[in-house]
């Protein structure tokens, strides 16, 4: 069943492709670019959901929704969000579908036209902001800690299951402050939870840092994002947090009366990650054989395959280290089917990467034994009966740490620091990954860099880094070191 | 702050609105009938959303995804479906804006119209039936129990919060069966734990039954419903679950091949709840006022209100009643607003309907006891509080029974069984609620009586029922009384 699948190294695109449709993740639709997210996929996102919706909780926040439709001009009140967003919506132009007088089917009856069309929306700052002018008149309102889980609508022309489609799921909070400062630390607690849950669960390592300029989010005065790399030396935009100045505040006249009984527009921010850290999961962590999943977003943690087949015996110890690994809140299930062999079965679970496979045959039962295999290693080890649950529990945090470590490793090679264009643009053609360049912090130059090797800017680290330099592109000083990268 | 709401008495349709209002629960919207839900309200379908869930999951259903959009071709295929949804629905019919060239603000390019256009689902059938036709190829295929979580859009004319809105948040369940026995007993199952939701969480007792054909759901064969009678006597059709037949199978060509080798259309059913059941959990328990929330749904269970304001030696002592009351599962929280005063904060608690209020003064501290009331009777009882986390965890089940009780008592109140026209239109018309009546089986009977007393059939009631009789309108045989009401 391993065959089934592209080899990375032939092609990764395919492999990724082959990896989403035979563990059962994701399908195509009849609507161009947005995808069908499977059980087994949606099972991944709803458990990411949760830990992010208990983080999020945990800091303060609240959910609440807000419509899916934003009238066409809310949109031009912000004048760089629309510049961001007018070219690829979905336009609700009507509400009315009537018989087709010419034949058969139906058409949209032309009597039904809106007044003012509706955009499906690609991101709710505008209605949202929209509606908190009447949820803000003073101090005593702020700070509003909202946050939203919903689809959104974007309409791309190149898409891909996961990574970029034209109906995403996601979440987008929405924080209104009385200060600058207030907002700006609610943009970096977030930037934190972001970074926190991608390395803690999915096991993706990300570099945190700012956006340039050019590379903020449309309507932003600063845009903080984790980026990750994938196995082709890639990087993955996986979860921004922006702040937004005033400017939604003004475009929406969002005005606040301070204990100082002054009046002042208010602050804000806004977040979001999507279903697209479920590509970053597979593209992190999974190979040749298929799918391979960190325990704590896995739906099933370890599965029990009874061999050859079903039997009492079996069944009957089987359902004990079940009872006791869902009492230390380990997923665990049985494999009932007694049509499919063991081998089959293994290349399935293997596929789907469930993280551990526990093997009971008759002869294990005599000698109180199971047969353990890692998902991530390959490894077999003969374990005892005896304290199986503990050891389950203690191989899963192994396993999640051991897929982190690896990624790490796997960035820290892909990692480059360069000083000279020629080994820039050899860097990025061979090796990818990220590249740590001095820039002049123009955006000619970022352009200029993107034009020639297409790497972009993706993000200007935060921490403090004393190394000053020269533009690895103009030679023109550069106060700091950036990262460059090919980009998903 | 209770007369800031109107009497049930004096407006019953503004009382609702009222405390949609007043409660923080829903918003208008800058959008033609769609409603921002307010993080109060969105909690409470949080609530519901947990618990639903965990019933559809031990039941065997797992959750998916499936696009917002619907090619427009794919309603036309199944006639009645068509029908039913084509009057009202969102219509995309471009997928771009631009720039207006003759003044501000953007416009729709023409040049990016689609080439079908798409339709805001409804409700999922069409699309996911057309995608069930590549997951399903034989027997071993089926069951397919999949539920969606999803906004659906049905472009209504006149809107109420909750009730009817033009996007509405729900679950919709999709299942695909071998056998047509399989497919009832499965519409069945869901129906049954509709009922169950609704009492059980809700404290909303339901009459469970079917749909007359005039009133079933466009494109099934069989309606399964559950009725709600509000407190304004007037019917909420609460949950529906349908018996599809093989309509939709035959529409998208979904076969499968048996285990005897023979081919045949897989069996359907369909299911779903909504929003709409918050709606009918303000209108079920709240007064005058305010909201009154079953304890099960509640987002806060019990508030702790510090008298006359928060002080070390109070949160002490409440800090350890949240610790044990958490440690029972309990959902407390402690008021540390400083400036309000307690009587503001009583009347805010009880118009956001926390079913128990603990008031702690000093006074109390010295006699060891807590002052504890109640929101449904607005009884209060001096409390030791040695045990405290075990009286109210039993408080919030009484409160929770006695909710169901009441409700229970008035809907039966409201009962009526009718053997003559000129008493049903009566009852209908002054006293409102259940009519119980015969009926000779006829839509033109049905309509007849809609059009002279506004009451729709509600219900064909599921258990035995021996009482032959005459048409209530007709006079023609009737095998069984059916359920008659106004209805939302």
């Amino acid at each position: 069943m391993g065959k089934e699948i592209t080899n990375r190294s032939e092609d990764y695109s395919q492999w990724y492709l082959d990896i989403v449709k035979k563990a059962g993740l994701a399908d195509n639709s009849a609507v161009r670019g947005c995808m069908v997210i499977k059980p087994y996929g949606y099972a991944i996102w709803e458990n990411m959901k949760a830990e992010l919706d208990r983080m999020f909780k945990e800091s303060g926040h609240v959910n609440a929704y807000f419509p899916l439709f934003i009238p066409k001009s809310f949109l031009s009140r912000e004048a760089d969000h629309v510049e961001g967003f007018a070219k690829e919506c979905a336009v609700v132009t009507h509400h009315r579908l009537m018989n087709n007088p010419d034949g058969a089917g139906v058409v949209v009856d032309p009597e039904a036209k809106l007044e003012e069309e509706l955009i499906v929306r690609p991101t709710s700052e505008t209605i949202i902001w929209n509606t908190y002018r009447d949820w803000i008149q003073s101090y005593r309102d702020l700070p509003l800690l909202i946050n939203q889980w919903a689809n959104v609508v974007r309409w791309e022309m190149r898409t891909r299951p996961f990574l970029r489609t034209a109906e995403f799921l996601w979440q987008e909070g929405h924080t209104a402050h009385a200060t600058r400062e207030e907002a700006v630390r609610e943009a970096h607690l977030i930037h934190d939870i972001y970074a926190t849950f991608a390395e803690d669960f999915i096991g993706m390592p990300v570099l945190k840092g700012r956006k340039s300029e050019n590379e903020r989010f449309a309507g932003a005065d600063d845009t903080l994002t984790i980026e990750a790399l994938m196995q082709d030396a890639r990087a993955l935009q996986a979860g921004t947090s922006h702040f937004l100045g005033q400017n939604f505040a003004k475009a929406f006249d969002v005005r606040y009366l301070g204990e100082d009984n002054q009046e002042d527009f208010v602050w804000a921010t806004s977040w979001g990650v999507s279903t697209r850290l479920v590509g970053g999961l597979i593209m992190t962590h999974s190979d040749d054989d298929g799918l391979v999943l960190p325990p704590r977003l896995a739906p099933t943690q370890v599965i029990i395959v009874p061999i050859p087949k079903p039997a009492p015996e079996i069944t009957e110890v089987a359902e004990k280290i079940m009872a006791a690994c869902r009492g230390l809140g380990i997923r665990i299930d049985l494999d009932t089917d007694m049509k499919k062999r063991p081998g089959f079965k293994f290349a399935e679970y293997e596929m789907k990467g469930v993280p551990v496979r526990l093997g009971i045959g008759k002869r294990d039962l005599e000698s109180n034994q199971v047969e353990v295999a890692r998902r991530d290693t390959k490894e077999k080890t003969s374990v005892p009966l005896e304290g199986i649950a503990h050891y389950l529990k203690d191989l899963l945090d192994e396993i999640q740490d051991n897929l982190f470590q690896k990624a790490q490793d796997f960035r820290a090679e892909k990692t480059t620091y360069v000083d000279d264009f020629n080994t820039f643009e050899e860097v990025i053609r061979e090796k990818g990954g990220f590249v740590y360049a001095h820039w002049d912090g123009t955006k000619e130059t970022e352009l200029e860099i993107k034009d020639r090797t297409k790497a972009t800017l993706r993000l200007i680290p935060l921490e403090d880094d004393n190394e000053t330099g020269k533009c690895v592109l103009t030679g023109q000083p550069s106060e700091r070191r950036v990262v460059f990268a090919k980009a998903y």
